[in-house]
């Protein structure tokens, strides 16, 4: 039975050696028993959500079900994204998050702009986690969208990783089918705040290199611009590490 | 001044002739006057989500606000959308809708499958047409997204409009970037729903010459696949229509 057949898929901070066993907390400990019914004896899939993937198998499937890890696999992604968003508006993060981790981004970084800023974070990034957590068992990825505390635009700007290829949604793009989403290595997507980009703020992204692409002819509100880079990028797969 | 830089968006069932005045509902004053707070004089502009788009201008800002029809032109779209979509989890319609219509698909055709069927309807129609409206005003654009009661998956595939591009989310289909989103005529994009499609389901979309396309390395929600999809179709826009 291939690891991927797995129905359940659990995310461990650690995942331990082949042999030993863990037990889950209580939110995974439901998730297997009562939302999966996983029973004694099937299998289940762990991730640190670094690239590390386990078969283990359920042991007890009791109230503190236990697990054993079979064997222990390390996975490498060719290429990955990170995103720089600004903040949309009230309320529209959360499914963001969600969307982007289910499309594979790696990182998503908010930023603070002109004209819009993210609201005190320190909450919202616990539960951020969480939302990222649930997507990457939903969509069986080993790589955790890592959702930061938001920073400054010209921060982010000054930290970006060395030779990311780097886009800017911007209604006056180039057609975003007319450009193919880089197959290896870091992509880096920003889009702009509810309001927009400040034109001093433009000006910084074009000057860091940022191609402008256009993602559809409508005004997209920002997570929905977002999703729509996400899903731009995610396209561009060679099918390296498809599950 | 450009129509285009009118601050207020306004569907409307049928727009008058030029020099002619509308009252708009009470939905849509509130929407002039407290979202926009727009005052007499100001411009207006109206369409009927089929194309037709009006400079209008404010002449009362008051409880009934009275809208004139200062000019009216017909934008032709060169390519258009059809979404032929499986029931998402519950609750995972209302945005998948917004955002669909927000990318500037058409038509959003909910078909019930063999493994799901979408819940009754009657209601859900209404509130996703209020849910398409908003879209469009958001966005500013002037083709309404048209949501359809839902229907069998086959009925579906036996009325499909001629001549069009078909595709059908498969993560064993050709990844996205690797294949161009016609630039003019209609697509036709097929989502399963959220336990997926059925063998036989995926024979018949073969059979009417669906081609299946990859979005995403990961194993993606129906909304969210069907999102990709929309994005996918969005970014091959030439820019005709580009506001």
């Amino acid at each position: 039975m291939p690891v991927e057949a797995a129905p359940s898929f659990l995310w461990v901070e650690e995942i331990p050696a082949r042999g030993e066993r863990l037990v889950p907390g209580a939110e995974d400990a439901h998730y297997l028993t009562r939302v999966c019914r996983a029973r004694a004896g099937e299998q289940v899939t762990l991730t640190d959500g670094r690239g590390t993937r386990a078969r283990a198998v359920l042991i007890d499937a009791g109230r503190r079900p236990v697990v054993e890890v079979l064997e222990v696999e390390r996975l490498a992604a060719s290429r990955s994204a990170l995103l720089l968003c600004g903040a949309p508006e009230r309320g529209r993060a959360d499914w963001m998050i969600e969307k982007v981790a289910e499309l594979g981004v790696a990182a998503l970084q908010p930023v603070h702009c002109e004209r819009a800023a993210w609201p005190p974070a320190e909450v919202r990034v616990t539960r951020w986690h969480r939302l990222a957590v649930a997507a990457l068992r939903q969509s069986r990825s080993c790589f955790l969208l890592d959702v930061r505390a938001p920073v400054p635009l010209a921060e982010a700007i000054g930290s970006l990783p060395a030779h990311a290829a780097l886009y800017v949604a911007d209604p006056d793009g180039e057609a975003g089918a007319m450009v193919t989403p880089p197959s290896s290595g870091v992509a880096v997507g920003l889009v702009g705040p509810a309001p927009g980009l400040a034109e001093s703020e433009v000006g910084w992204a074009s000057a860091a290199g940022f191609l402008p692409i256009c993602l559809s002819d409508n005004r997209l509100r920002s997570e929905t611009a977002a999703l729509a880079w996400s899903g731009w990028w995610a396209c561009g797969s060679p099918g390296v590490g498809r599950k």
